[in-house]
């Protein structure tokens, strides 16, 4: 059994947000899957998924303050400044956080730990919306 | 065929620890399968697997230096600090190396590279036993 | 439909590499895939693979000028030495960047967003030829 279909996850400002309940709705086929591996995975490169704590807001904006020291705007040794400041920078948390999250499936839900949930990390100011892609494949 | 199991690691103290020989013997089913994929996954949001070398205890202690500076223990950017100092720390280096592993199999083995092994990356002080699951898609 | 194969990506100099156009010839059959999972995987310790954009080598030279410093060669910190100072820098950037790629088939192409393209990162001065095995089920 396969599955695989677009979600787009609507612009959200530059930070880390909770979705979840968004992915998992757009995939209510996942229900009839007993045992699987289902892929979500970020077609662009400065956006990026990430599991992290679900429940405490102060862990989504301790990741902004942590991950904007140590990949600064505009610092002097980019290169890659025509896009703005925030670009190359989105690009490198990008690659420091991953393009894909894959999740056991077991009896037709996402097996996350109890404190896991989906980061959308959008590292642009102004990002706009964002394409995800779903795999799944399971019995 | 289809293989999906839990294992609980045992409680380690923080650091980087290796865990190929507790996941191998976790899963003696993968010894059947000639082409496959296995993926490994931690279900909490303060620890994390990654690879890396498999010789050397050096390496292991020289990642938890690295990790300890790169992402200190209550910085004062930090507002998530009710659960000790350790805790927001440990999320974003959760994050950093990943709660998940995709890995090859073939001829009934992980196709590991030689060096490669499977890190246990517990980042809180007191951090507990901590559960993965296995699942694997293979003929 | 299972397919499994190992492609030896030629030595690089140390830094970050646009490598799609080798991985996607190196598994034709994956154009007979109508939906699928397609794995990358690299068997090795001090290189890495990475999604990120395909156009711009600034943006591939900022995350050398990146990663660089914020794991700088031949630190005090480390006690790993005995393999030269950009030895235990290696296995940390391998880690932070990740060992194994997961991308979506769909009609017989990976599903990579228009600027995505699959980085080599070679994070050794003198890293050689690097193996990575691509393993991809569908139907």
């Amino acid at each position: 059994m396969w599955i695989q279909t677009r979600i787009e996850l609507r612009p959200r400002p530059r930070g880390f947000h909770l979705v979840t309940d968004e992915i998992v709705a757009g995939v209510p086929d996942l229900q009839s899957m007993s045992v699987g591996i289902a892929t979500v995975f970020m077609q662009h490169t400065s956006a990026s998924l990430t599991l992290n704590e679900n429940a405490s807001p102060d862990v989504r904006r301790d990741f902004a303050a942590w991950f904007d020291r140590a990949v600064p705007d505009g610092a002097d040794y980019f290169s890659h400044q025509l896009e703005g400041p925030d670009d190359m920078p989105a690009h490198i948390k990008a690659s420091l956080t991953g393009s894909s999250l894959v999740l056991p499936v077991s009896r037709g839900r996402l097996t996350l730990g109890t404190w896991q949930g989906i980061y959308l990390c959008e590292h642009r100011n102004d990002g706009g919306s964002r394409s995800v892609v779903v795999t799944a494949v399971g019995e």
